[in-house]
């Protein structure tokens, strides 16, 4: 058991207050670190200690390593919560943790290594009996006669993807083998720019596929459980928009055996805390595309329909203690919606930075809101746009769309732009309310929209 | 099937704001009246229409039910929520809405009336084979003889009540025989005074009872089912202070007996709607005292630990809906909390209305605030002094407490003193922990506090 005192908190925005909450619940101290822009930031009130670490550039800040561990040192915290995006999956920061004798609430540097590495993962992967798409399982040759030869196994349509990166760069999808050549060389030089790894594996190209993943935690005792499953598909350029749990529509035993799957993996591959399997869903069948090693943006659906505070038991578990539920306790109940609330026009997705002039949360049963938000605050340019995170349960999916619906409109936010009415006009849309959805359905619901022009005058 | 599209809120402040939301999710059009003080109320900015129904004084605004009743009419609302308090348990009012071919989302007039008089309410429940009181089963002779020898029979110590009262007035407790004349002639000249019927009744008086209640639902169909149970012992001066779900120490096939009891009493009874059966509980047993014909204050704890929106079913079984669920389908998980936080002083409960000059609610993981409060909201001083409630869930007592005392500190309010200090403090106390309540603790905790001062520090 490692004995923890104070947690710093390595992040911003409204991850940083989430954990702030979880570690007072806890009784635990708090070390809140800030840039430069980020000196009013709701979460850092609430920290026994704060910190500032740098100029607004994350680099310079949030991203650099040794500012963040000097920080942990100055002000003698013993834990290091990441957080999600920064440092949250950087296997170098955490072997630094590691090697500082500080506690990083996340799993090992050398397991975070690994599931980075996509071709890597998807080797471990195929390795405990996760479904994956047919591809090269390894990178792509050099040698283009032997690529060729290799993808016209797997079949066309088919994807060129970079194995150290993400976020959609130094990806092709190739339709006929005679673009493939190309495709190929655009893509390593994008890779190369991008990670600066040219390394790249081909799997199978799916066409209208949902996003749809496991949400695990296990411990250091060797237990491992999996907390339902979730529908990410509502997406823009690789961004999830809107998550739901549990994953309308698909048959509860399959889920059930994925799950179990998932979760029967952790300790087999060394897993310690919070993970998220990732799957493509067509036709009947899931495909693993990726595991992310750490607290994802959506996990408070999972949490609406569960009942467990997946922060709180991440802290517990990486403080060494075992599990707090069996999977027999998990029960889910009812569905929960979340709506990615970001300071952008809702049709450009232009970023809108600026002052909040006015801000009215919504609030009443089955709405949760996890924000940073208040009246003044100004919303600095230099980071991700997302600025609250809506979220509601009903006990059906259409309860839920219903509660969601009512909760934006009634959510009041002046003197920046946000993507509230996007997000209304999808609570309308008749195929969002029948489920119809895959991974490019905002896309084709954009492209609509702009050629009828239907929707512009909601 | 009654035809419902816009419904009247007969109410103001967070009741009403919590039927407008329920109305939005269910597609209802809204009229929110409201008095000449109130009419920045939040809830208005919801409502498709708004009318203003008088002055500030209840009695010329939200408790005149010809006006409310003409507001109806005008604004073609064809039913009518009284939320809590003001016209919701008037069975006057009822009969009018119903004479005037309205739904009133309630009971009939004739259930509340029977309800409203104490005694009838008891001899109802009774024949029900409720468990009640020892008690003299009807109105207390003008004859003291009769009186005495009644009282001999029933017990001592024992308590004398007005039959059509509440709120601790007409209420006297007497410890022995030779005080029961002069405590009878003093609680009939209160309830005279207070209730304009000097009709009284005796019961057996408990020395540390808890206050248990049962929540039902009932259709017009003959189903009923009941919600699970709270505790809302923690009181002062009769108001609840703090509930919970359920009740905790308590054996669930003991609470679950007298729930099954509760919901087959309703179609018994002709009981539709949401109702509170309320209890006292005292060393394993269960005694009746009244049953609450309207939504209550604290229905969100239940909300919390059931995941079923009672407003929202409210308003669909007064509509002549049937119940969208069985009693197979109420699952209670988790336990709840509900912190009444009151413009008041914490320490002397003196109301303190005015401007509130910063406000910042909680939020995150288990947490739900439900209140009309805004950045410069002005508490008037004519009403009420509950502001918000904030509510939260755990998966056991323990955490909703720490859960709850990290929620209350990080709410901000300033300009009106709150009640939020109190809250505080109890989330601490090692009693209020234990759970070892009854309806005397927070007298009693509030008399230890200030003979010692040990609390005044913190």
């Amino acid at each position: 058991m490692r004995k923890v005192e104070t947690v710093l908190i390595a992040n911003r925005g409204e991850i940083a207050l989430r954990v702030v909450r979880a570690c007072r619940e806890l009784g635990l101290r708090t070390v809140g670190i800030y840039s430069e822009v980020d000196a009013s930031l709701r979460h850092l009130s609430l920290c026994d200690r704060t910190i500032c670490i740098g100029p607004a550039s994350a680099a310079q800040s949030y991203l650099d390593r040794d500012l963040v561990l000097r920080a942990a040192r100055l002000t003698q915290a013993d834990a290091i919560h990441p957080g999600y995006g920064f440092l949250s999956e950087n296997p170098a920061f955490a072997h630094a943790v590691e090697q500082a004798g500080l506690v990083l609430i996340g799993p090992s540097a050398t397991i975070m290594q690994r599931m980075g590495d996509k071709i890597e993962a998807k080797r471990t992967m195929i390795a405990t009996g996760m479904p994956c798409l047919p591809g090269s399982d390894g990178p792509l040759s050099d040698d283009m006669e032997q690529t060729r030869a290799l993808c016209a196994r797997i079949g066309y349509p088919l994807i060129v993807k970079a194995a150290g990166g993400g976020g959609g760069r130094g990806m092709r999808i190739v339709q006929e083998p005679g673009t493939l050549e190309q495709a190929v060389q655009t893509a390593r030089e994008e890779a190369i720019r991008a990670f600066g790894n040219g390394a790249l594996y081909a799997e199978r190209f799916l066409t209208h596929p949902r996003h749809v993943e496991i949400q695990v935690m296990a411990d250091r005792h060797g237990h491992a459980v999996w907390l339902g499953d979730r529908d990410c598909s509502v997406q823009r350029r690789h961004q999830k928009v809107i998550e739901e749990a549990p994953a309308h529509g698909i048959a509860r035993d399959e889920i059930t055996r994925l799950g179990a799957l998932c979760a029967a993996t952790c300790p087999q591959i060394g897993y310690v805390g919070a993970g998220t399997f990732e799957f493509l869903y067509e036709d009947g069948a899931f495909y693993f595309i990726e595991m992310n090693t750490r607290i994802q943006v959506e996990h408070p659906v999972t949490e609406m329909v569960t009942g467990i505070d997946i922060v709180r038991e991440q802290i517990r578990v990486a403080m060494g203690e075992p599990l707090s539920f069996t999977q027999s306790d998990v029960r889910c109940g009812g569905h929960a919606i979340e709506c990615r609330i970001n300071a952008e026009n809702p049709d450009t997705f232009m970023p809108g930075p600026g002052k909040v002039t006015h801000w009215l949360p919504p609030g009443g049963e089955g709405v949760r809101i996890d924000t940073h938000l208040y009246d003044g605050y100004v919303v600095p340019s230099s980071y991700d746009s997302l600025i609250a995170k809506l979220i509601v349960r009903g006990r059906s999916r259409q309860e839920a769309i219903s509660k969601m619906h009512a909760a934006l409109g009634e959510t009041e936010i002046e003197g920046i732009p946000t993507t509230i009415p996007l997000h209304l006009r999808l609570m309308e849309d008749e195929r969002f309310r029948a489920g119809d959805i895959s991974v490019h359905y905002l896309e084709e619901c954009d492209h609509t929209r702009k050629k009828d022009g239907s929707h512009d005058a909601k």
